[in-house]
């Protein structure tokens, strides 16, 4: 399955993460306590000993499933960051509220492994307080994140938020979350799911910034 | 189990309840595959021919359970429409902001197996399109009456709304369950749980709501 000519270290990793990739798909499909470990090696062309010289167990796999799901959607928020401030689009004088919506919805779809994925994360996290920890951990940083957005477009355009910035991020990513989870189970493809969380976050967007003042 | 005195038709309805209720329990504490019809027949202390005369299948038993739960949380927010009507608190001016949302707080609480129960209705529905119409229904109607009666209370007051009714629903409802999830997952008890989910519905509210003019 691996490269045999490959450095034991970069084929470690392509194991692990070819197991966590299997391992998303099957927890995805059918959650994570109908999916075994021998189901997982399965799917990812590996035997069980590369499992667990891999992995202590299934709930390890999952917890590091659930962080590296936490960390790529923060790498995208801080990605957005980044590259808006390399536009110079955080420091352009932006009248019309419409022109912000835009800014900050690159970062907000989500697949339908993605959704099904976080969805399982949180009810395991729901019975685990071992994952809820991680899971509230990851969620506190993801707030943070998103809060910094807000302040940068709001200070560099003179806006005026009607909440803060935190309180404005938590609405944002819990209006995300349940529009997503909706669109996801009503069968839309990926392009109508993109479009209804867009919708809902532009919405949220027009009711957290006070109107520009002409 | 059941009185043998009792009539069939009572002693039938309080066997379906009671299975009802220990597999709700049940699917709350470890999900609905783990749950086995002979876990939930020993959990109610009825025989596995009980539940089959009862249900076809456990499918069959969740896709109902689901129906009680989203039902019962609607005729809450019903319930509430009906007897902020007959106070004449609907009809009464309000002129600070901060009097309407102990309105529409009464109806805002899970508690932990309904928080657990609700989250494990959505994984499953992410997977069964059956499940999926089902739950999309209740949504839908749930949706209603919250608009229905921000509506109301609306009117009543000569408020102004900053977004369409059905959007103000929509929005409240994603906050609440977003907020639910993360209380329970955090251990919260039940009165805490309580005021954060009040606490994020009064933000949404003030968020909604025009400041009425003095």
């Amino acid at each position: 399955m691996t490269d045999p000519a490959a450095p034991p270290s970069r084929r470690r990793e392509t194991t692990r993460a070819k197991l966590l990739d299997a391992a998303a798909q099957l927890f995805a499909e059918v959650g994570l306590d109908a999916a075994s470990v021998e189901a997982i090696c399965e799917r990812a062309g590996f035997t069980r000993g590369a499992f667990y010289s891999n992995f202590a167990s299934k709930d390890e796999l999952f917890l590091e499933l659930a962080g590296q799901v936490a960390t790529a959607r923060m790498e995208a928020v801080r990605a957005r960051i980044a590259e808006l401030e390399c536009e110079g689009a955080l420091g352009a004088q932006i009248t019309d509220l419409a022109a912000i919506i835009p800014l900050v919805l690159d970062v907000s779809v989500a697949d339908h492994v993605g959704v099904m994925l976080m969805s399982e994360i949180r009810i395991n996290a729901l019975r685990s307080p071992e994952l809820a920890a991680a899971y509230l951990a990851q969620d506190a940083e993801m707030r943070t994140s998103v809060a910094q957005l807000i302040t940068e477009i709001v200070e560099s355009n003179q806006l005026v938020l009607r909440v803060e910035a935190a309180d404005a991020a938590r609405l944002m990513l819990t209006a995300w979350e349940g529009e997503s989870v909706r669109a996801t189970m009503a069968g839309l493809a990926y392009e109508e799911v993109a479009q209804r969380t867009n919708d809902v976050l532009a919405l949220m967007i027009r009711l957290i910034i006070e109107a520009p003042r002409r």
